[in-house]
């Protein structure tokens, strides 16, 4: 058998938190067969001796009883089980262990240096501000739809949200390239709707184009979205896989702030005995992949987020993470005019507040809708 | 406001079946918020009158209680909500919906024709078995592993594997590119070695090189396994995105069938009150998106999957499903070799059976245990 070196097994180790589910026994032996089920995949006994069974099977480095009655477990992995490759990060992190019921990814501890081909976010929270020139107040954001409106509605819409104060004014998630509103057409209307909002307020309101495409499209639609006047990028990771988060705020993509979208990810968070948890997959994910700001449904909103899910969120997007920036959350989902208050509390300031329907429903004058609801978060006027 | 013919709404319509859990009323009420949240995603005060508001808000066709007490609604939505692309398909299909509790995607019903862009498997279950040259018997695959071993211990594996008669011989999922056994390097030499054992055997085994990968790499690397010699390639459209399996199946792909690993799928299974059927998730989503296979863990292995699940998935990759083809189940997930009597008699002609460990602990001659595996199943001799 090749020794540790010729395995490369010189790295470092990096940890995941598991929490079990069960009673103690139950949990104990499931964390011994995540050794080996995130990594080598088969039985103990199949496992070669040598730097094999002694390095790229897991480690169970810690085993305890949480107040909460779950057990967590710490498994260290060689960081050359993951490679240089995200997807292979997300098969060490929770690949079959997704089969299991009762396990849960509560924290990744990557090793300081971070895990190799994963920078993290390219702007983050500093540089997203930087971009906006808004260095100290929560920013805000809103949507355009809905799907179906021509792209000179939508356009429509940009301008008098960027007029009424929006910094970031994304598209929805479900305009992707339908024949009522083309990707090329919308994008470039709308970017040029919310530059002409700029140049009239001396803002610097930013248009998010959404890139969630087929695989072979992502980064081309980026950088056409680029070239129009959009100022950052809105990506589905749940729809189009998370590498492509990646590869938008890496060296191939178009150098503008990521922001991610929820779809299709509810259900890692669904079952609190399971999946992965809400500062994992709103947080360190986003922030591993690269991500500038990460939306979710907060409470108060239409969705079941508690304000404790809501707290973990925000841990993971600013808690120390190798060498990844601090990103944004980005609280969404429902929120009406009338719990500003409430939100603005217990968030602070360093969130996004996205509003999208209410904004609309608070009267006829959407650019005066704005401006109250950006009157209502920072006690200013967006002038 | 555009009429529906400018919004392109002349197409048909496909329906999608949601299980909902909850009191009669909660489950009328998120039937009806569904129909806005998995299309326009607006307040329905907020849907301007006209086409968007009758033709592109879903539908409700049908809401019924269910003997297990759970609610069926269905919903139709309009083929252009769509357009032609994977993603925005997954979106339509569960992306905001899976931020709500109590709701799961019980099967999707597509128009005859199916939806544009995504034609479906490339071989299916006949195209596959005219390959393999086995017109009628169950199939027989298993993996190359543990991850560490160097390409030429992979290598002298999948020899044997080969000889021993199992037709599909697919790197370990959590084979990626890692240092121990690059990918070209690995792909080369397992492919050789299967072809030498095809030479000698005079059968046609398929080695599938495992191309999950970071975006730019996926068909890359399944072209460069085609001009290695492998004759299928597997990838884990949980780590890498649905849209690449799509993309392998599709005309810029090697025209080799694709396996589909379930890693970091379970999740969507995990909660029966939430998430995606079995039937749907390693049934149709597969099917839809081109896949010629798709891997499970069945019931009598290491994953907790019932016969009534196993049961589901043969099903959903099998029934009607537009114009896509059957595809193979392939069952695995720590199937012990005295239990393939069993298996064989519930899974019956049309399956892939796969055996990782149990081949290896069955005794020290690899190819000694294929050929009884073989046997188990087939109630023959593989020569």
């Amino acid at each position: 058998m090749p020794g540790a070196a010729a395995l490369g097994l010189a790295g470092p180790r990096f940890v995941v938190r598991y929490h079990l589910t069960g009673p103690e026994g139950a949990a104990r032996a499931l964390a011994e067969e995540l050794r080996y089920e995130q990594t080598v995949e088969v039985h103990q006994e199949v496992v070669p001796p040598g730097p094999i069974r002694e390095h790229l099977v897991g480690r169970l480095e810690g085993f305890q009883r949480l107040p909460s009655g779950v057990f967590e477990a710490a498994l260290s992995f060689a960081i050359e089980t993951v490679g240089s490759e995200l997807p292979q990060l997300l098969n060490v992190l929770f690949g079959n262990a997704s089969l299991n019921p009762g396990v849960r990814v509560a924290r990744i501890e990557p090793p300081p240096e971070g895990f190799e081909g994963l920078p993290g976010p390219r702007f983050g929270r500093a540089g997203l501000r930087a971009l906006l020139g808004a260095p100290d107040r929560p920013l805000l954001c809103s949507a355009l739809k809905p799907m179906g409106l021509p792209a000179k509605d939508l356009a429509t819409m940009a301008y008098q949200l960027a007029l009424g104060g929006m910094d970031l004014i994304k598209d929805d998630h479900g305009l992707a390239d339908q024949r009522f509103s083309p990707f090329e057409e919308r994008v470039a209307r709308c970017a040029e709707a919310v530059g002409k909002a700029n140049r009239e307020s001396g803002r610097r309101s930013l248009y998010a184009a959404n890139v969630t495409a087929p695989s072979g499209h992502i980064l081309r639609r980026a950088h056409s979205a680029k070239a129009a006047g959009a100022g950052a990028v809105v990506i589905s990771p749940g729809l189009a896989g998370w590498d492509a988060v990646r590869e938008l705020a890496g060296e191939a993509g178009p150098a503008l702030p990521v922001l991610c979208h929820p779809a299709l990810l509810g259900t890692f968070v669904a079952d609190p005995r399971h999946g992965i948890a809400h500062a994992v997959l709103f947080g360190q994910l986003p922030r591993l992949a690269g991500a500038d700001a990460m939306i979710f449904p907060t409470f108060g909103g239409r969705f079941a987020f508690s304000p404790e899910d809501c707290r973990a969120i925000v841990e993971g997007t600013g808690e120390p993470l190798g060498p990844c920036r601090p990103i944004f959350p980005v609280a969404g989902g429902g929120i009406r005019l009338e719990r500003l208050g409430e939100l603005r509390e217990f968030y602070g300031r360093d969130v996004v507040l996205l509003i999208g329907s209410w904004l609309r429903l608070a009267g006829p004058d959407l650019i005066a809708n704005c401006r109250r609801f950006y009157r209502a978060v920072t006690g200013a006027d967006p002038d």
